[in-house]
Order: C-alpha cells, then structure tokens, then sequence
C-alpha cells in the first residue's frame, strides 16, 4: 500500500554500494499510464543516501565512469567524518545529484534528449529505495 | 514588505560562514497556511553563496561532515581565483548543490522520507538570506 | 521547426569547451511573450554534456573562477575513465550541475535576486544546444 494514496511510487532495487540505475522506462510507462499528454512529471526520492539524475544511457562505460569519479571524488573514508554510520560520503554525494527531478512531458512522452536517461544514483546500496511521483497535466489538456 | 507580493518569502538567518540551517519547519507551516492540500511547493533562493538541499536531520553529525568535505573538496582560497571578494568557492557551492527545490505536497503535508529535512546551504555567511516560494495547489484540490 | 510542437526551445550556440553561457534575457523574452504574469518556468536541457544552472552575472571573473575549479576538480583526462569519447568528466559536471531549472515568475518577470544570472553550462564544447521549456501559469491567472 502506498504511503501517499495520491501519489504514485516506484520501488527500485540496487544491488552495489554506488550505482546508477536506469528508472526511465518506469517512468515513461507511469506516464502513460496517468494518461498525461502534457505537463511535467515531478520525481523525488526519499531517501538521503541516494540521488535522481539524468545522464547519458548508450554507452554503459559512461555510468561507470561517473560513479568512479563520485567515489574518487567523494570517498567513504575520510579521518574527519564523525557520522558514525560511515556513509557521510552518501549524503554528500546526494546533495551534489540532487534528491528531485522535474521532467517535461510533451504528446505523452518524457522529454528527452536522444542520449538522455533517468536514473536513481545509489549511493549507499544496496538497498530498496522509494521514489515519489508526482504527474501534472497542463491545465486544459486533461485526463 | 515582500518584493512579490503574489509569493511568500522565508527570511534565514546564519550563523556561520559555512552551515547548514533547517529551514523544513517554516516551509511546512507556510504550506498548512495556504491550505495546500495536494500539489508541489517550488523554493527559490534569492542568491548567489547560498543553496537549497534536502538531507538528513536526525544526526547533527550528518551536517556536520557535509560541511567539512564541502569546504575541503573547494576550498576557500586558491591561487587561481580572480574574483575579487574571495568567495568564489561559494559560487560554485551553490550550483553543486543547486539554488531551488520543488517539493511534492500530499494530504497537506511535505513528502519527505523519514531522515529528510530541508536545509538552506549557506556558503558565504553569515548573512541574511531570503528564500522565494510558489505553493501550487494541484487543479480541483483547493483552496 | 521544433521537434516538441507544443514546448518552446532555445539553441544556445557554445564557444568554448567549458563555460557559462548566459541564457537569461532570452527566457526572460520569451516569458514575456507568452504572457504569463504569475507561474513558473521549466528548463530542460536536451543533452548529457551541459547543465543548467543560476549564479552571479555581475562579474565576470565569477564565471571564470567557477569554470576553472570544476575543470580541475573534474579533469579532462584520468587514467581509469573507460568511455572512448574521453568526455567523462563532462557527464560528471552535468549531473553535478544538474540538466534542469525550475524558475519562479512573478508580474511577468523571472524571479531572481539582483546578481543572479541563469547559464548554461557548456562542459563539452564549443556545440549547438538546445534548451526546452515549459511556461506554466498560475490556474486562473490566464492566459
């Protein structure tokens, strides 16, 4: 049962500690199945361990090669981090992804570029995470 | 007196140079004061040094690390810096962690995940701040 | 002709491989002519190499600074990128920055503070882009 009965949810399910999973085809057949042919599509994740992104969904180098610069960048040990928990790198990593994506729907698609695809950015899996989704029809355009 | 009167407007006020300041409490009391019931509330910082994010504030430590490899990984002062009132660093604070939000809102009430607040970034305090916000009513909801 | 008939677009023509382009006067004409007094505006960039972002445009070395520390915290070249088009690092910067902007409108203007400018980030120039967007109204503040 949803949390929200007037939002809809995707449940995503990653299998690494960093990770970018596409959820783009989730979200295109929510879309379609809201019956939206106009508006904006409005995702948020609810965790603080794991962002939303738009990248490039071609080459499967590129998603590496992001999450090895994030984990280089970002890394999970560091002699100042206090948060026992051990993932401060986690919520760092979120905050630089963002926890939100606002997407455009136009003649009942996501609005995306040809090498555009939409991913939840697991940054402390793995673990189920809940994405929220919001679905707004422009006005006069229904459903 | 407000700059816009057709928006509402937090003021925050910081402490320190660097912070994180919980600003999810008076977010929250604005979207009851409208009597939003469901749809998104859109948060526009006025600024240039400070950011808009969402992470965790159950353990202070979390803010705290945060802070710190912010600081670390674009450090105050570099020697390539041309802008002249050294805060660059701050700038470019502000666009990782990105200057707006849109929050989702249902049966009156901030979506967010158990561990989530909503944070002003501050990266160039202290300082006064002023927040920006839209509360849009999802159409046939009210009020 | 537009490839989304019923979104406008923007093409941002970039000069240089990194860079702040300033796309502001332009969103801001178009708000203007689609005679939107009270709402929002929605950007999206179309693509996996530049990002949108709102930062200062009073001084210019603002950009440069900004510019200069996001190349060398993401530089071009790192021995364990994997992806043959070696522009990793500008699929890193997008998602840093983030692909898309929500922009408050208020009595027909964007909602900005007196130094913010909006960009795009240009992280694998010099290209042609093309930014969509989305003008959403306030329901019952026409047109």
């Amino acid at each position: 049962m949803p949390s929200f009965p007037n939002l809809d949810e995707l449940s995503v399910r990653t299998t690494r500690r960093s990770q970018l999973v596409d959820i783009g085809p989730k979200v295109q057949a929510l879309v379609k199945a809201k019956g939206v042919e106009e508006g904006v599509v409005h995702l948020w994740s609810m965790h603080t361990t794991c962002a939303l992104t738009v990248n490039e969904n071609a080459d499967p180098d590129v998603a590496t090669d992001m999450v090895w610069k994030m984990d280089t960048l970002v890394p999970r040990d560091e002699a100042s981090y206090r948060h026992a928990e051990g993932n401060s790198d986690s919520h760092v990593k979120t905050s630089l992804f963002g926890p939100g994506l606002t997407l455009l729907v136009s003649s009942g698609r996501l609005v995306l570029g040809r090498w555009q695809g939409v991913y939840l950015a697991e940054w402390d899996g793995p673990r189920t995470r809940t994405v929220c989704i919001r679905t707004v029809a422009e006005p006069g355009t229904g459903p």
